[in-house]
């Protein structure tokens, strides 16, 4: 057996884009559950914590300030304000340790973080595109599960547009009709990046092959 | 509901090579299953029907003088003579038509003919190799496959090596060390390569969803 083989290729970020609504973080979810050595990038927000949420876990939650000093010192690999009011961004170091060390780690931010993470990163991230199957369904999910005002949820259509409009700069698109066809989509992906050319070592692979080739004959 | 959005891309060819023994057709028979929708490209050989094959389902059995007519009228996507011996060829017409209307063909060819099908259909093909975990289970798998003389296991180690030393060109490398993992990849590839933003229709979708969202607000 050829030692550390499987898993030996570059780290990869996955980048996970979509509407407000199209059931990303679902869909996320179903992922992890399948590659349980993934990793998902912590976002840091100056939005309050809401019940129920950890900081470190589903935010790293930080003042308007300590945002300004990591957005000043270059700390944050993107950033962006949303819908002119808090502020996001995604922590540089976590994202390059675990690239570096080989791992895959999966971040869910707008398209237009996505865009910033493929001009720092390039090929290192996976840009996917997670759409709605029409409409009128992304309406209905939105209306279903936000308990927001009129104002909200057009501010959220009103986005939602946008991220449309952009989705020619991903690599990859996933229509989120039915759930576990959508993980299966997003987890075919995941396999077939970690063994593209690209990111696989197959030199190291072939290497070997022939050495052991030419030892056995 | 958009309609006919799944699978309204382009159709693919995905070309499987790799060291006789390593288990190609009981990988492939695996994605068979997974996608009842593809199709296996039939090669055409010069070789004499095997008791138990049946012309038109494993090959098409042609005669030296109608091959030659084949190959000489461009019939043929590629070619090869195998072990200096028999040969085998991809006829050109069911690959067009089915790339032609969208559908997905499995076709089992060595590293030559991955080379030239690259070199007609461009990026409508997709080549994946699979490698051996080692080269002493390669000889293995070999040993307890054929009831082969010495000699003709020595050939086939021969192409295996061969086949090794190219398999950068390939696309995407599957090691087949266990089968359902092996499956797994290339089903993995499959969907991947459906849902890349080169394949699928998604300027169609955008503009679909764009529409809606004009009419619906």
């Amino acid at each position: 057996m050829i030692s550390g083989m499987t898993g030996a290729g570059q780290g990869i970020l996955i980048v996970v884009s979509g509407p407000s609504g199209v059931g990303k973080g679902t869909v996320i979810a179903g992922l992890l559950e399948r590659y349980p050595d993934l990793e998902v990038s912590i976002s840091c927000t100056t939005r309050p914590q809401r019940q129920g949420e950890m900081d470190g876990k589903n935010y790293r939650f930080v003042s308007d300030s300590e945002f300004e000093q990591m957005r000043r010192s270059g700390q944050l690999l993107e950033w962006a304000q949303v819908h002119g009011q808090h502020y996001y961004g995604t922590p540089r170091a976590p994202v390059q340790e675990a690239l570096a060390a080989g791992r895959t780690l999966v971040l869910e931010i707008d398209y237009q973080g996505a865009k910033s993470v493929r001009e720092q990163l390039g090929n290192q991230s996976v840009l996917v595109f997670i759409a709605p199957p029409s409409w009128p369904v992304l309406m209905e999910r939105l209306r279903k599960r936000h308990t927001e005002s009129e104002q909200a949820i057009a501010e959220r259509l009103a986005s939602a547009r946008e991220e449309i409009e952009n989705m020619g700069m991903y690599d990859y698109v996933v229509v989120n009709d039915e759930v576990p066809e959508a993980v299966q989509q997003l987890s075919g992906i995941l396999q077939a990046e970690r063994q593209s050319m690209e990111r696989f070592d197959w030199r190291g692979l072939r290497e070997e092959l022939l050495a052991q080739a030419d030892e056995w004959g």
